[in-house]
């Protein structure tokens, strides 16, 4: 968070920037933007500089924290992956049913409906950006977006499958053959539960969103942002919220208790869900989680993990009193909102792929049956 | 099926070829390769020949049979509508959930699942080259793909909305109102059910797969199609399969009773399904069903209305059997099935859309809620 800004804008305007977690020597060969961005003679200058502080720019390409390489033939196959929902057992549901590529990554209900119809406990969150979050999930219970990858695909509520019933229905299919040969080259096997959440995850950290407002303007360009705008990144800063939401994806970083100063409503924050407490059975931990990485906001309603707030504006009250013990104004409520709205981002442009064709020992969908009484196709 | 062999040929090689219905008059700029498929002294002239006259290619281009215009517009508010899971009630399914662009434009499932984890009655049949049949869903109770887009937006086990929530759900998403104002420009008020049909016809129009190997090999590239499959298209002529599936769908234009000859399996054909029977109360209706088109149709197990035959193979002993009275050789029943696989053409490459952000107004998603108990996002 004391990076000097004239470290963060070069990094960002680095077409292929590394991973932005590592603080970076100032790169010689900066472009003139950069330059533009430190012109002192811009009204925005002092704004622009204590941002700087805080927040970069999202890179037009991010490399994974691990080093993990992201190979064209590993995002084409994660990519075919998290597009088919042959991944779960009953043949409905993949990782885009809850992850859309065209709904800011998520699925814009409260909460994820899965194998059975079952309600998943937790809003879903967003994988666009989240190469760039310290831990996956809500509790940031995984390491990473492998690690991530391999739950939704297990769990009962989602997509109810197994280790096993995936391989299997993988190496049925000589398509997939072909790929995971493509992206895993020097392995005998690749067809593996491990391979296909590296896959995965190499196809997720291409989804990042960079050229938003806020990073065109933090990048220099004072007309990217309007003037309710900028009082809103002012409002943001006096308020202290990037206390927790700061850095390249505005949160995703470290973890709090939901409900610092004052206890959220019980609609808000069940008293059933006590977040990392679950993980680490430690006291101090209950009703933690991840602060959210605030990338995209504007795109991603229901908000917070119980999905039960459908508008921004309110999200940002609650959070102002729950986590700062402060009372906003209409006024800074207002433009505190439209600021977030700088945060979205270009979204991914995604070619639907085009999915292997069922081998005969493709094990068949499990959907439960239930009677139908309507009308046909 | 009597048009000579020069006009479809001919008709197939313009790049935006007219709708496939209408006689042509032989195009007189046609392409040097319109002289290869007519080559006499191609050792598969004669059976290009007999197939030239049952069979056109898919084109590259088509239009709607009713004249209606397939405008730039209108296919990208189509797209928009067709991968927007808040179409529906729930705001878990999209059209693409059950006519998936990456799965030959099927779910892969015996029947489809919808609202509340119910079973659809029927196997969802593929939207990819609809345009070309003479009228949609099994039964052909959807005179064009305008009417069919109005079924399961409204079934209670698809997506079991009303026109009403639809509409409020479409006004009061700005983006939606952008996006029908283009598409209906001479409209004052484009957003009416009517138009969310038209729009998804014009995007489903789009949804060809021109180039399989065998409309490559019927253009007169022998090489197109190996010895089995040219078997398989013999054997497949022999056998008078070309009597229902014939034209550029290889189906789609008529009506015969599932069973004529003899009736195939409860399971294959349940009892309580009547087809036909139920939209026109004619007893010779009973079970009576629109010839599936086969193309592509090696991508979209399983078969049937009913979905309960896994392997194109068994499907083709079972229509050989109930339809013509025949039962095959294995060696034709393999030779069938291998010229079945030279119908898959070029699959549409389809940009997933960036859906419209919701509005304060917009009507919330409304899937029944049941309780949960399981891992967390």
């Amino acid at each position: 968070m004391s990076l000097r800004p004239v470290f963060l804008l070069t990094t960002a305007l680095a077409l292929a920037a590394p991973a932005v977690f590592a603080q970076e020597a100032a790169d010689p060969g900066a472009t003139p933007e950069a330059g533009v961005a430190a012109a002192p003679d811009s009204p925005d200058a002092e704004l622009r500089a204590e941002a700087a502080e805080w927040f970069e720019p999202i890179p037009r390409a991010a490399e994974l924290p691990s080093g993990r390489p992201i190979t064209q033939p590993r995002i084409e196959l994660g990519k075919t992956l998290f597009f088919d929902p042959r991944m779960s057992l009953s043949g409905v549901f993949s990782c885009q049913s809850c992850h859309n590529v065209g709904l800011g990554g998520t699925d814009m209900l409260e909460t994820s409906v899965g194998h059975g119809w079952q309600m998943g406990p937790r809003n879903s969150p967003t994988m666009l950006n989240a190469v760039f979050n310290a831990a996956q999930f809500w509790d940031g219970r995984a390491e990473d977006m492998a690690e991530q990858a391999k739950g939704p695909v297990q769990a009962g509520v989602e997509m109810n499958n197994t280790p096993d019933n995936l391989i299997e229905t993988l190496e049925s299919m000589p398509g997939y053959g072909e790929l995971f040969a493509a992206a895993f080259p020097s392995e005998e096997q690749p067809i593996t539960f491990d391979n296909f959440a590296l896959a995965i995850e190499a196809f997720e950290a291409t989804l990042i969103t960079p050229n938003s407002a806020f990073d065109q303007w933090l990048m220099g360009i004072d007309g990217a942002m309007n003037e309710q705008e900028k009082r809103g990144l002012r409002a943001y800063l006096d308020a202290g919220c990037q206390s927790c939401h700061a850095g390249v994806n505005f949160g995703g970083q470290e973890y709090y208790p939901f409900g610092l100063i004052e206890a959220p409503d019980a609609d808000v924050r069940p008293e059933g869900d006590v977040g990392r407490f679950e993980i680490t059975q430690t006291e101090d931990d209950q009703y933690v989680f991840r602060a959210a990485p605030l990338r995209n906001v504007a795109l991603t309603p229901p908000y917070f993990h119980s999905g039960v707030i459908w508008e921004l504006e309110d999200a940002v009250r609650i959070m102002s009193s729950a986590q700062l013990g402060t009372e906003l104004t209409d006024e800074q409520a207002m433009d505190i909102t439209a600021f977030l709205g700088t945060l979205t981002g270009e979204q991914p442009q995604i070619v639907h792929p085009i999915l292997p064709v069922r081998g005969a020992e493709t094990p068949r969908p499990q959907p439960i049956t239930l009677p139908a009484n309507a009308p046909a196709e």
